[in-house]
């Protein structure tokens, strides 16, 4: 194994610039991971086209990030769904209205934005965290930036006892990336002046199979370049090379339904084009609309099917054409759109990684593990979350916080949530490529009621705020078997353990402002202990648990705050404590909550303002009614233990502080190579 | 007079680069007008200190113009404010707690943001504007940048009957400038590590006069260039070279109470550190507290007072010793700032300039017309309501959408509101620098409850939303005169004429989101018409009144629209027809209203979407209950005529087609030299 001075040792190489890759990149930055490479066959970013469907947990996660406002800015909000269905005379006619965001999932709704402009914003913050992250003391450290033109060529493993950790050169992982001249990383096809475009389940192979053939004929010696690597992430898409290169299998079929896609601005009498709109006409198929950002829309074109087993001849397939199926199935209303921005045509497919990782060292996430219809808006949203989720557990590793063995829960939490919208996208593909059933006894045709339902249905699920992670080592439901720590769910009645925290609003005793819980649990790579002592100004019992637990967590030798946060670090470095009280504001003052609730931070002793709070009507924004909202009874309390992506790992009560050390103390020797104390959780 | 192709000929010169320079060159960029030059003598912008309230106004203008999102996210609003007095045994006290700002006035609320953030943020936008207004068809077009180190030396005024349209030599106002070299725009004492400065009323004579005096002695002929202008606006301070050209004279006294300010992050025990707070001690002075954005906080610190006639010594005024100073009244609290980021010292002072203009050709503005203390936080707030009042008017003179009488009004809409501010500040200042009575008998101390009225009545004034002009040629209250036309203040008991309309939600028929009614009023130099139809679909007289109105706004001969929207121009762009009924959105469709009402946009015909509105319970964000509010009777309705800034101008009834036409059509001739139509209002 090459061992110069010329080969790139990283914590983590990412393969694949796309959503997935960056946030991985974006959140490892973020929480000081700054020794990474990301790299990407194409040599620029895309402009038009692809994903563009945000749901409200993704915009909670850039905001957790820090990075929610510059992209709410730019975003559509989606105001109503419009179903629009044959009536008796075969015309299309509006059916049925519903508010295209469940109310009372999230703060944000259902939207949509370019991909090209996430990228963009990711690329921007990736850039920033990348030298700015204050766990760095590197003075040379270099900016991340995405290196585009470079592809991956061969990938070498090491054995499978070696140790994430170790800094040996044969315990590395070890690449050979591909440097390619521009020519190369962007086939001719790929430059139009209207964009013809991919989609992860398209019809015609455009760019990675023409790439990878033109590539053969090239002398490309001399662009070699060998790079040993901790970790890998693949997010290079469907047809992923890190996948291939496992030998790793996406499973599923194609239903040989084909469809259309198109961007512009429209101009037309479609009355709903500035609605998500189901259209199902008679007889000519289906139209999804996607009112977008800067008056764009999207348009899905179900296009006439071919003879079974054939697919569309590429000819047919123009924006021209599109759009004559479009106003077929839009009749008697028309549609013209004077400058298509993108467009492309896709076969409706489902298929699933069979597994997601090697020895938890390599890891897939994307479109690399997870193929399916456009139309439900998720793709760019699950790739995203994937990588959220890893991101932290990976820093954790890195930063040795945490036992590698937590990297295991990311194949398990993830692949249960991308089987359950493979679930989802067949049933909603097959009802939305259905021709309507005539009546009742039509069995030809599909049920538009099931259609309404699924999607109705579905609006939970695709909010991606309802997603729910199983009993694991980092999740807690009831018992957990190994530590015999018991979570008490009946503490918080409304709070399902393993998702995310919902966000109500509380009021801040330092400022009486009013704050979302999610905005006091940003992504910043801690875990929160969220504690509700109730009234502890009316209530003795209270007051009296919140002080043993604030003397506990102040304990030199018990607390885990104490055991593990890092010499010289602040106080709220390694676990991070709000405190939510449900007496009246003016009731209590700062100094009647113990320091270790309100640490002081920098070296000058400024105080943390956010950490204190309290439950109950606000000035202008009315009464968050947290406790209620929660099903905490203020009478009794508890704390919650959030993992860093803000999922609620353990519900405790006040007093169990043995079952909050034990979640933070090994009851393992810490591993050889750790130099801070080793904690990690629930083993 | 020269007349060589060296002179620089604009419709506009601002002299000084402060936030109502800024504020002016930002609007009249965004309404088109780019012919216009923005010069400072400073030779850099400011970084720290100065001032740095913004009101609810403010926000409101800054979103009007469509760049409210970035100093949104930069601002720190504030949440309380909190009194402080002496109790019996001499000790401070919190003695009572408000609301920051009063609840129903805006959506936004009283925050803070320094100064330079603002002037960047409008840097930026008059450096977009200046190039992207599709007003101009000058494809040599040149951004408009601040002209730094750029001072007047001398201005020759035409004769007063010259025509401020007139594109001779000696109709305009004629201008010299000097171009500084970097040490003389730069004094050396404005060059500390620790920044001190200046306020409009400060103590210490700093740049300005020592910059002249240095000027006196240098070569300077080499840099001076000829300016010829239309119009000219001096913003340039409490010591205005333009109003003292203009021989204007500032009016008004100083009070011998002497202030220092300080900016920092502190470390202090103070509980209410993150509140506005007003500290009245017993014996050492009073404190007002600012929390700011980044953790900051400014306080405004009462010195000990000189002998009377006297002022303070400048080595008495050091950074330590105001945090002395602010130890000895905020104590038994103690108060640290580790690194001071700017100091100041200021004598309070209200001052009024006798006049605002001169021949409505050279405008003052800002601190160069008004000076007070700065403790209400109202000095940006106010000077850049100043332009933005006179901006708009001014860019409709130069495109001759409106008669030059329109200008008068500025000096007599906003001098009434300077007036306000000070009979506020006056009293304020006099109670928050008055010794506390020590009970009711003591004379010699002012009264705290007097203080707190003062201070909680003022929120009304200090948040700018209540800015109310008196009947003039653009605000016709009850009966305009000349006209005969009749405002009906009773068809919207709740608009008040003269103030901004006030901000409600709505719902948009096309795509079933919620607006904001300021949002849909834009500050992009259009009037505005909203029509309030009332229950179209449940009444037909409101019904058949719509359609009347709809008739006559698309009739060729009378109406504004058709008559005075030049050809070619998109049929919005004179006159902004805003519906919003009170029928239920889903009993309405957008082809029952009228193409005038909804007029199709660009050259390709796309919809406009923000047009027709109902006001109704939205999915989530409630019912807005516009008709109420506004005290409008959906049975009966109106329409109200809007000015660009925003404030309501006329009530009319909805078939009172004859005084909307009216307060369009001229009944004068239209003067020679306007290429297009020539309309102005009320004349």
């Amino acid at each position: 194994m090459n061992s110069d001075s010329n080969v790139s040792k990283v914590d983590v190489l990412i393969i694949g610039a796309g959503p997935a890759g960056l946030m991985a990149a974006a959140c490892l930055t973020k929480y000081g991971i700054n020794n990474i490479r990301i790299v990407d066959k194409r040599s620029t970013k895309i402009y038009t086209g692809q994903a563009d469907g945000l749901n409200a947990r993704s915009l909670e996660i850039f905001h957790a990030l820090g990075m929610g406002s510059e992209i709410i800015r730019e975003i559509n909000v989606f105001g109503e769904v419009c179903y629009w269905e044959p009536n008796e005379s075969g015309e299309i006619k509006r059916a049925s209205r519903s508010p295209a965001t469940l109310p009372g999932l999230s703060k944000f709704r259902s939207s949509c934005l370019h991909q090209g402009r996430i990228e963009k914003h990711l690329i921007d913050k990736i850039s920033k965290w990348s030298i700015s992250s204050n766990q760095s003391n590197d003075q040379n450290q270099k900016r991340v930036i995405v290196e585009r033109a470079v592809c991956p060529d061969s990938i070498e493993l090491p054995p499978i006892t070696s140790s994430p950790l170790s800094d040996e050169d044969e315990d590395h992982i070890t690449l050979t990336l591909r440097h390619l001249s521009e020519s190369e990383a962007q086939p001719a096809q790929f430059l139009p002046s209207t964009n013809d475009g991919l989609f992860r389940s398209n019809v015609f192979d455009d760019e990675e199979s023409s790439l990878g053939s033109t590539l053969n004929d090239l002398p490309i010696k001399e662009s070699l370049e060998t790079i040993q690597c901790k970790f890998v992430i693949g997010t290079d898409g469907a047809r992923s090379w890190t996948r291939n290169a496992l030998g790793l299998k996406l499973i599923g079929e194609s239903l040989n339904y084909f469809w259309g896609v198109l961007d512009g601005i429209p101009a037309t009498n479609f009355p709903d084009i500035r609605m998500r709109c189901a259209v199902h006409s008679a007889e000519n198929g289906s139209v999804m609309i996607i009112p977008r950002e800067k008056d764009l829309v999207r348009l899905y074109i179900q296009l006439p099917q071919p003879p079974e087993g054939q697919r569309p001849n590429r000819n047919d397939v123009t924006p021209e054409k599109l759009l004559e199926v479009a106003n077929s199935i839009l009749a008697p209303y028309t549609i013209r759109i004077p400058k298509i921005e993108w467009y492309t045509c896709y076969e409706i497919g489902q298929r699933l990684a069979d597994s997601w990782q090697w020895n938890n060292r390599v890891f897939i996430a994307g479109d690399a593990c997870h193929t399916h219809s456009p139309k439900a808006g998720q793709g760019m949203n699950t790739s995203m979350a994937d990588t959220f989720n890893l991101a932290w557990k990976l820093a954790h590793v890195l930063q040795k916080k945490a036992h590698p063995k937590i990297l295991e829960t990311y194949e398990t939490e993830r692949s249960k949530i991308a089987r359950e919208l493979i679930i989802f996208d067949q049933k909603l593909s097959s009802l939305f490529s259905g021709k309507p059933a005539k009546d009742k006894e039509d069995e030809s045709g599909i049920s538009l009621e099931e259609f309404h339902e699924i999607l109705e249905r579905g609006k939970y699920f695709t909010s991606g705020t309802t997603v729910n992670y199983e009993n694991n080592l980092l999740v807690v439901k009831q018992t957990d078997s190994n530590l015999k720590i018991k979570s008490k769910p009946d503490l918080a009645k409304k709070i399902s353990i393993g998702t995310r925290l919902q966000s109500h609003r509380v009021v801040c005793l330092a400022d009486a402002k009013v704050y979302d819980t999610l905005e006091l649990i940003p992504a910043d790579g801690k875990w929160k202990l969220l504690i509700f002592p109730g009234d502890i100004q009316g209530n003795e019992n209270c007051k009296a648990k919140l002080e043993k637990l604030s003397n506990f967590l102040a304990d030199d030798q018990k607390s885990p705050i104490k055991r593990f946060t890092p010499v010289g670090d602040e106080s709220d470095s390694i676990l991070d404590c709000i405190t939510i009280a449900s007496s009246p504001r003016i009731s209590l003052e700062l100094e009647h909550f113990h320091q270790i609730l309100r640490p002081l931070q920098g070296q000058h002793g400024f105080g943390s303002y956010l950490k204190i709070f309290t439950d109950e009507a606000s000035y202008r924004e009315g009464h968050g009614h947290a406790y209620e909202k929660y099903g905490i009874n203020p009478d009794v309390g508890c704390m919650l233990v959030v993992r860093p992506d803000q999922h609620v790992s353990l519900i405790l009560d006040l007093d169990d502080h043995l079952a909050l050390s034990k979640s933070f103390f090994s009851i393992h020797t810490p591993i050889e190579s750790c130099q801070v104390d080793f904690f990690y959780l629930f083993l």
